[in-house]
């Protein structure tokens, strides 16, 4: 096996990683989906010029002199209610149309005076102060022109743009589809939630968690349970997860016993590398494409498959589904106590990344062993100790990468 | 209608939300749900004392004198493969299993001795070193002990809490109900989205945005459509509404046209307060209680609709979810432009933070207008404008939520 850094890793991974097609879905379906078109508007909105208040259609000429000692009166032709269009032909000088927030202006109105400067009495309504033409009037348009592009594709659609998508009236939209994602456990020694648990086994809490992480990065996880250490269960999982569009196995690539597993990838058709990658925790990664399907072999103790699984297989999944931003968004922060390493991997390290007076600080958890899913657990961040560093000191401001439910404040 | 500050009607709100039951789900379901049991390991992991290497397991004082010029030879007893426990009698002096990473240490040996310092002949292994009692053991409850609180109630569940689970061997696991909120929309002006738009109708964004924000939030939509302005469609609807946990409207709150809506739920036996909050957008709301059943009325037009759900819907689902973060987050930012207002209303601009060489920075968009969702769609963030406040400039720092999909860098 050959050492590896983690970014020429993630580079020759990303490189072989295809994009999804598209799928066209409800907006009701659509919440989280990536965007692949532009939405663009097919009308106007609002449609037609209408008014920003409720209150009086009028023409704007004749009311120029209205003040509430000397109010003007107009004939209040019609009452129009809300949702409703005025019926009667175009407003002629010294009449008006009552009217409410956001219904069309009649013809031959050029303005709109809010009730509170009126007086109504009978068919008649007292005007006491005067208008400007457009006054309260929202122009055809004036939030979405005809034409206009209102959402670009790329985006990761949130409640705002489902609610402009219902603005510009679509009830589908294409969006990328979600690779579904085999989730493959290797060993003898792990048993599944539903085994009876005699001796000392242990659970295959990998498998969980590869599901949770691949729903969390936008995939659609398929389990397949934990395959045998022998050639036979192996290779008739193996060709299960073929079907789906990336399989993630975890365990089984260690020096001491990726061996059966490789055997039976070779049987299959593989092309596949093995790598020390130069980080910690997870340093034993393969990664290859059994035909077109992309495979990971992810190290099988717990901390290492959830550190893997989010610098390698997380982006993966995320550019299959079309999104821009492949990798965990990374922040500064101040680190609070000293960490010392060795050179020559790089670290990740479980921490707590929080929001306080003006800046982010970093503490990171004291276990950092791969065993201790407990740190990660307390964890809310990913903070880096660089490759040839062997001291970080308290004080010093560090990189670190916010995980999913992270909370900065 | 009274005018009452935002605070103080988050606060009166609040005091009548009810928290939902709980009930129990597999843990492949429970990804973003909020825990409500206290998750107590019922085992020691690892289960027993083991291996941190491949290589063999042996009594420490045998090899003492070990080193690469004098090795000493022991008698390979038995190779355990990894997921099996040895099957021989208890190691004796000058004895020695071969073991691989994970699997449990022996009965009588009391350390390993890494691969690399050994040369396997035939039955025969000569050790190259020497080794400390307990050298390369992970101990029995290294990483979990047996009673030991892994996982709090009240946390909302990331992957790493899943994985934990599958660790303690936990399949299924009590979380808080989800509400079901019912979205209902009033207004003959409105058309839903599988309507002829015929005329110059708007389409009812609303109702599709509240189902997102109300998926975003934790809950479950059931979208009721729209109801027509009269009292007959409207009682049916909102009798099917209160079969759900909670209830939105949208639109029919304005001064000008609540009078059908207000009618149609004293019909229905209501106790509903009818407020002017302090806040732009979104000045009228209207909450109340039918029976047990909490009821939103929330202003028609989308922007004002968007804020007042973030304001006072979210936080009350949160709170029937069990959540105990109900708010969205609100950080300090440095304000990129002078912004100015007029006193006595709190307002929430749409806006755009940026994190940027250490600091967050923060761009209210240019358009602010109720109607104009389109400035929603591209913030981020909902900057907060005091309301005594009149002017806040350039380079100050503000106080600004950051809304569900926030990128923060």
């Amino acid at each position: 096996m050959s050492m590896i850094r983690v970014e020429e890793a993630l580079d020759i991974i990303l490189r072989r990683i295809p994009s999804k097609g598209v799928e066209k879905v409800s907006i009701t379906e659509a919440l989280g989906r990536v965007l692949s078109e532009d939405i663009v508007s097919r009308r106007d909105n609002p449609p037609m010029d209408n008014s920003a208040m409720d209150g009086y259609a009028l023409i704007a000429a004749d009311i120029r002199s209205a003040t509430p000692e000397a109010p003007v009166r107009l004939e209040v032709v019609e009452d129009v209610a809300a949702g409703y269009v005025a019926q009667g032909a175009a407003l002629k000088p010294g009449q008006a149309v009552r009217i409410m927030t956001g219904a069309p202006i009649p013809r031959g109105a050029d303005a709109v005076i809010m009730q509170e400067d009126t007086e109504r009495n009978g068919k008649f309504v007292l005007v006491k102060d005067k208008a400007e033409v457009n006054e309260n009037i929202r122009e055809a348009g004036e939030d979405v022109r005809e034409g206009e592009l209102v959402i670009p594709r790329g985006v990761t659609l949130n409640p705002a743009h489902i609610g402009m998508m219902g603005v510009v009236g679509r009830s589908q939209v294409f969006v990328s589809q979600r690779p579904r994602v085999a989730v493959l456990s290797t060993g003898d020694e792990i048993k599944d939630l539903d085994e009876n648990p005699t001796g000392p086994c242990i659970f295959n809490s990998n498998g969980y968690m590869l599901q949770a992480q691949i729903r969390s990065a936008g995939g659609v996880p398929c389990y397949l349970g934990i395959a045998r250490d022998n050639e036979e269960d192996l290779m008739e999982k193996f060709n299960w997860a073929l079907e789906c569009d990336l399989v993630v196995s975890s365990g089984g690539v260690s020096v001491g016993d990726f061996d059966l597993v490789k055997a039976s990838l070779d049987k299959i058709g593989q092309e596949m590398l093995f790598w020390k990658v130069a980080m910690k925790p997870g340093k034993p990664l393969a990664f290859g494409k059994i035909g077109e399907i992309p495979i990971f072999g992810l190290p099988g103790n717990p901390v290492s498959s959830f550190v893997s699984f989010e610098q390698f297989v997380r982006p993966s999944i995320r550019k299959m589904m079309g999104c821009t931003d492949l990798r965990h968004k990374t922040v500064r922060a101040r680190l609070t106590r000293t960490v010392k390493k060795k050179a020559g991997r790089q670290h990740f390290l479980s921490s707590m990344v929080s929001w306080n007076n003006g800046e982010f600080t970093v503490t990171p958890e004291s276990e950092q062993g791969s065993g201790v899913l407990k740190s990660v657990v307390r964890a809310n961040s990913l903070m880096i100790f660089p490759l040839d560093a062997t001291e970080l000191r308290e004080g010093e401001q560090v990189a670190v990468q916010l995980l999913e439910e992270c909370v900065v404040a």
